[in-house]
């Protein structure tokens, strides 16, 4: 046996099964060997008392991806992938957005470019598809898969991106003939409207109406439908960021009745509510995102969801716009009506320690089930593994090292993405990730990020299993 | 590194979540190091091609368990056990029963000596609690729990072992308070009992019959019941071979309501069916068991279930009476009414190639899910993991290597338990193990059982994560 | 045409289905003719401005029951029917209650010694069988049934009621091929008794505890549990007093299951909740009644159910204890433990305008489901339709004369029972029957009440058309 | 009292929830007066042996409708109101349709015009938008409600009428201002025209792919939708012509939410099936309709709605194109791709016997679920009541005699519609309606039609009850 490049030694390694006392062998890159007592590395890293857990997959976030006039992302992939890798994420999946009118290749090559030299650490491209044209769904789309793009987004609301119901049931056959995995962001959008219409004709236009805009039924009935057309077509799909009661019992609906339905959550319907967009004065603005966050009840549904294996993915959804930006929450300093405030809060870093601390720390999940959630499962989804998303021989060596003990009160101070705020700012955790390696070397120790910005790669997806069609 | 005792090198290793190309190290029994081209072991087993999994553990067995006047198993620990090891199984978890008026610790120990001396595999004792006296609930129950007797067995049904509400009730509050785990069969026993004497009132008493006194709706009220119970007392549950679609949606039912209900299937709620019970002449009393294989359709949700999740642990529910014996299913080559045909079916050696085949071979779960369901979960349920249960580093070496494309026409005459059928005499399956190892040891090769009689220890059982009431 | 006995004069007539402008000619004490400028009648009533209502039929209610040692009940046949007919009930269905070891031919016989020269309105009897021998099975009941006493009520709750699902198969079996009805308590006896040992041993024994010992959860098990009998026999029953959600969540889950499940809700389920158990002092005593009365939100629930048609009959279970008497609530002035509480609210005189003013006045239920609810269903579901229950031509002239607008505020010194309180003591209600006739007789009036003692009659029941099973 | 112009004799009279023995004496167009052996009439109609039944209220059904290019419809208001005397209908609510681009009030004088001079029985209008412009939404529908014109149909499928979500919410947020019946066709127009594209490319255009284009999911998706909408704007609505479980089920769901959820269904759902469809040669096209006929187990869910009280509407959809015409199902003699035979089948004159003796005679339904779904109930719904659908001091004498025993063997000859065939061809029926009155007047009488044509009156609608929203 060669030198191994970096061994872990002495800490509690978890994967989505099992714990283990051992040390784990790097070599090239990758996971070469799990024992005890392995010989020398290179590199000696001490996790006694420690859990080495794989890297996060962050399967749902967004950087620097091309908006609407007068809106920009805080992050693009420099930051964004410093802050995954600051909290302990090793592959991010953000997305390359087809604008309408737009070739969809020419969203993927854009997107390349912006990605190009900037990652830290390796990431994939789910792509959005606005314009489903005729082009797009015989020849671009096949093709992409082909090359390695097997996932894309559909929305279901956002004006400039949603797709009526032809227009799904178009592309869910491609994801089915090619086999791809389509995730979908369910709302109804004209519901959405007609609320916004009543409510600011109504003069309510302060940020915490934002939630009465897309209320849980709103949500409801747009699952419902995608769960439909997915049983129509007879192919899986991933609802992304579900929020709650009404459309979890949608899902459970579909899993009793033998269809293959997925579900993302995020840390947004666990900590938060709609009380934080009811924050005195314009505060509310930075918890704007939709779905929205709902109440307590809501997010033990989402809990009881996470524990039981309704969710496979949790991701964070990482949408950065400044609160004080010009092209952010408060455009200019100006209080605008909730309508124009731009969707989504930053949590790229928070995500994992936000469900360890909640759900590991509190004893609403076990170990196992987190790695699951926010490693393992998302890289089966999306066709990343073997390579991402464990600790397994021949696995890249994407390895969180974290302190279970440590207690941390977030600020957005601690954090490294380019947002000026985080919606979980005075928060508790107990458990942080103390050391981050991809793909073997350390990019993240001690409070320390040190790597070369650009040594991210671009990973090509396979067809991911869960894409298929069951088996009956 | 000391020598391996043993290396299996070159095969693809599977755990409840993970698959790999690698190596495994073993020393003294235990697994000791995972990796590709491991150092030479004094033994070495090609496995490329094929399959390197853990060891079944069947969680629920019934070997030499003292019966009713006129009736006896046709398997004790040494029959039994070498089935097990032929068929894949490493662990086994039959039952010491309470008879009624019989103190509970002296059932166990009655239990220890019919095994000792005599397994060939590892096993451990759940409980069956037919008599939950004071002293049963006060003393002999609480300090079984703390000795490693960890988990027992409750029956709705069957006369002398039948426990009412109220019994269920102080028994669910003991496993509350020890984190004990209860499993429950769950049939309406009143049901049973009018039905049958309707039944046989009309003159229908051949084995098909069986099914027409036990049917879902029995099951389905049991399980509601039970559910309810477990809900009162806030304490998880494990209902035991849950048969089909009204069952399962009452646990699911369960589930949506944040409950944590557990459930068990078997081979015969796969591969069975109510046509089974009403073969020529009597054959069908071979397929007797309760509650009795339903339908095409129940088979169905019974897939879902599985590949879903819902199902936590799939058992043999191995019940070994002879056809023909005179204290079988035919006693004294006599055809008796249904209601004196002992209930069940015999299948350790089957459980895993059936599943195997059925299951990951024709694409309805994957080989993650299959360990998970037959190894890792069930040793997770009844607090043997992680000695059992995984190929982990520090785990007991209990390893099954399947042949994954080995075809195989199942016949009593393959198999080595000491009953005189096996209901699925002439199914064909593709994989088969065609080696296991206990503890390092090789037990089972190359279709030859070779170990010493009595090798097999007892595993006290630890107090199991499942058992404790849910977190919220 | 001969001359009226009495003509009822331009009121709005209701019906279960209509509302219509005209008189009600009455003759030898039925309804004769309806009709607008009807000829005179011996007797003139003005009803302008008033409606003129089938009189109610209370179908559940208890009068002079024998009971256990040490406990009474304060209405016999005399003051429990004045207090009917003052509420404007024209008829009552109380219960002929079998003692263990009783034949049931004599509690019926008893029981008709009880009514005797008392009633002052029609009255017919439900039984209640404690004890299903033999005897009672084979000939009692079927020929009681043919007898006229075709409808039973079952207690799956109560030690000295309850019976065990085998008797409640064997009575159901008898209901299915006699026509007959049975009524079914649904409360899960073994899980109160261990929460009520559970809750004295914690020293929890005031009045409001009697709710904690009767969760929702007691009474959905044991409805989920009578529906499966139920649909295992294929007999239509009627589960009595339902209280909430959970319990009606199972019965709609059996009506989409096309299962003739009926249910019952009473007064003290729409307007008391677990709050009037918890009153000052032991004032709580005076609502403990099985099922407890619940929280907002399944008052709600059981309002919907009133509404779309879940439920078919609304009852008072009209239970007379007295609050300070050596046999009431209150035994010799003393506080007792919750359990020692005989359960029961008195309600036959409030039944009615309770349920008129907070459905009909408040808009929650239209005034033809009022007459259905209160009248005509209850006369079809215990085959005393269509002598009782509506105003139609032949139909006995049972009629109630409402005032909708006049306004009452409720209180004992109103009302003509002899239990010492009402548990709506207090509250505000709008419309109240000003007159009642009996047959035609105008019992009550103008806040007197006037007619023989005893002039009430016995019903002989048929066959009720509800009980036949599901034809499909 | 005056003389009676006519007096129905000895009959069994029925009414939504009573059955009576008596006579109806009719002055002036409605009905006077109810009794035994009332004073002669000008006219005596006996009714011995016969029941006399509110005329029938169909209140959905299609007359000289304005269609597309090359489409007509076979009955006008003289034959489809005769069609509907001759099978004991005396009210019809047909569809005055508006175009796109018409102004809605045009569409309501066009049919006017239509109606004018050919009616035989009583007529109201629905409308139908298609175009719901902001002139349409804030003068012609309010002003047309006020008016009369109380409900209007949304249809959320056919290209030339479907409304997308927006649309329905503010048509819905009129209704719910004004007080007006939303009538909803539920079936997702999308997925529609997916699945008929795929079955035409894959040459499957024989009338059977019809059903294949427009399966259950289709119109459960759209019925979850138009109730969660309905949910939103606080209103209730009415499915229409519900064909199955999986529908029923999302309104057993509203149901349970407590919502006001009204569902219609017709005699297609009851006795046709897909197997109608496939008829030899290009005969299924006589049962092309939307949502297509079900399969038997389907049929069973709806006649459990309509036994339970589901539905509160049976309708006929009466949609008359003739088979073989050129602007018919045939066009041309030439048998057309399923997308192009015009949907709909007749039924004005079956209705009523479909059902009485499908569901009365065979005990699936009582005589009052009959006439409370074909008569009362559908007058309620729209306003119509109590002028119309119940015998009642008041109402109008539209009046239907039956005899119950009559045989019949439906075939077309015996029909009065203008349609060449009917769906129901030698089905066997016991129960027809032999006298039909409407205001009086006798119509339709020992197989003779005899009424002035244009005697018929249009009916303003009040703004019915039942569109209230919800009390809470």
């Amino acid at each position: 046996m060669e030198q191994f490049d970096v061994v872990i030694r002495n800490g509690t390694v978890a994967t989505a099964s099992d714990i283990m006392q051992c040390d784990v062998g790097i070599k090239d890159g990758k996971v070469a060997m799990l024992g005890r007592g392995l010989p020398a590395g290179k590199r000696e890293i001490d996790a006694a008392g420690k859990l080495v857990l794989p890297g996060g997959v962050d399967a749902h976030c967004h950087l620097d991806q091309p908006m609407e006039e007068g809106l920009k992302m805080a992050d693009d992939f420099r930051s964004g992938t410093i802050s995954a890798a600051c909290g302990g994420t090793t592959t991010v999946i953000p997305f390359a957005a087809q604008a309408r009118g737009q070739s969809l290749r020419a969203a993927v090559e854009d997107y390349h470019r912006r990605a190009e030299g900037k990652a830290v650490v390796d990431y994939a491209f789910h792509m959005i598809i606005s314009d489903p044209t005729e082009k797009v769904l015989k020849e671009e789309l096949p093709q992409l898969i082909r090359e390695g793009y097997t996932s894309f987004k559909i929305y279901m609301t956002y004006d400039d991106m949603k797709l009526n119901d032809r227009q799904i049931l178009d592309l869910l056959a491609v994801a089915r003939r090619e086999g791809a995995m389509a995730m979908i962001h369910a709302e109804n959008a004209d519901c959405i409207s007609w609320l916004t219409e009543q409510l600011e004709a109504a003069g309510l236009s302060a940020p915490k109406y934002h939630g009465h805009s897309r209320p849980m039924l709103v949500e409801r009935e747009a699952t419902h439908r995608a769960i439909a057309i997915s049983e129509l077509v007879d192919v899986p799909i991933l609802i992304v960021h579900v929020s709650g009661k009404e459309a979890i019992e949608q899902i459970r609906w579909a899993h009793g009745h033998g269809l293959r339905i997925y579900a993302e959550t995020c840390p947004q319907y666990l900590v938060l509510s709609a009380d934080d967009l009811d924050q005195d004065g314009y505060h509310g603005a930075k918890c704007v995102c939709s779905p929205p966050p709902r109440d307590k009840e809501n997010q033990q549904y989402v809990w009881d969801g996470l524990a039981d294996g309704l969710f496979t993915v949790f991701s964070s959804d990482h949408a950065p716009f400044r609160y004080e930006d010009p092209q952010g929450k408060k455009p200019g300093g100006k209080e605008v009506p909730f309508r124009y405030i731009p969707n989504g809060t930053p949590g790229l870093e928070t995500r994992l320690p936000l469900l360890f601390s909640e759900g590991v720390g509190k004893g609403r999940i076990d170990l196992n089930r987190f790695v699951a959630l926010t490693a393992t499962d998302p890289a089966k989804m999306y066709g990343l593994y073997p390579r991402k998303g464990t600790i397994a021989i021949g696995a890249d060596a994407d390895i969180a090292i974290w302190d279970p003990h440590k207690d941390v009160t977030i600020s957005n101070d601690l954090l490294h993405h380019d947002v000026d705020y985080t919606p979980y700012e005075g928060m508790q955790v107990t458990g942080w990730p103390v050391t981050t390696l991809s793909r073997g070397e350390v990019v993240w120790n001690e409070g320390q990020f040190d790597a070369r910005i650009g040594r991210g790669e671009f990973l090509k997806c396979g067809l991911p299993d869960p894409a298929r069609p069951k088996k009956r």
